[in-house]
């Protein structure tokens, strides 16, 4: 583990990025971030945990939403400060109730909804 | 333009995500930074251009090596604060001369490299 996260960069509020990834089809679910604790529980238990820099804890995701990610790989970038995690996404990964969270195209000048929610936000954290 | 940036939530220092993926195969290619300009010239040009923090520039992608990206659809999340941009990667995206970025994946208690250079880097920056 060590190995690890001895190659990684974190920034000043000891924090990476990490970009989650259907492992299947490819489809960029979502972008959040991670500090050593999160990574660490994340390989440990399989299941992906990022740090919430809104609420200033670790955030087990799905576990208010049973909307949980299963760690298939995690891979690291050339500069070792970006992640890429390869996952196998339960349900929805948007708490908009959308399958991604990058449903807003920009074309034509204006923002275009291009994905409707599979789920209500309501029955998500009810 | 302005409904797109006022859409978005840039750091204290102006910056915001952005990951590029390959848009027909869904590839993950590399995760760098925008600013104001760089989103403005690459909407304007159809070019990606990032903002270096290293050169503290714009850094219009492929402008040495000539493996540029051509923009095809830049979208946003549903926090406004990562972009995702699809596009079509001329050659490789990585400094290393690999197609992508992410080569280096956590196996078995080890870092494994798992892309080797399809170019050698001395001839992407001749």
């Amino acid at each position: 583990m060590n190995t690890l996260l001895g190659k990684l960069t974190f920034d000043a509020n000891g924090l990476i990025p990490a970009i989650a990834q259907q492992h299947d089809t490819g489809e960029v679910l979502m972008m959040a971030w991670m500090n050593r604790d999160s990574i660490e529980e994340t390989l440990k238990t399989g299941q992906v945990c990022y740090w919430s820099r809104s609420r200033r804890k670790l955030w087990r995701k799905g576990e208010s939403s049973g909307q949980e990610q299963r760690l298939v790989e995690l891979r690291l970038d050339c500069d070792g400060d970006t992640l890429l995690l390869l996952v196998d996404q339960k349900g929805v990964a948007c708490h908009t109730g959308r399958r991604n969270c990058f449903f807003l195209a920009w074309r034509g000048g204006e923002l275009v909804e291009i994905a409707k929610p599979l789920v209500a936000p309501e029955q998500l954290y009810k």
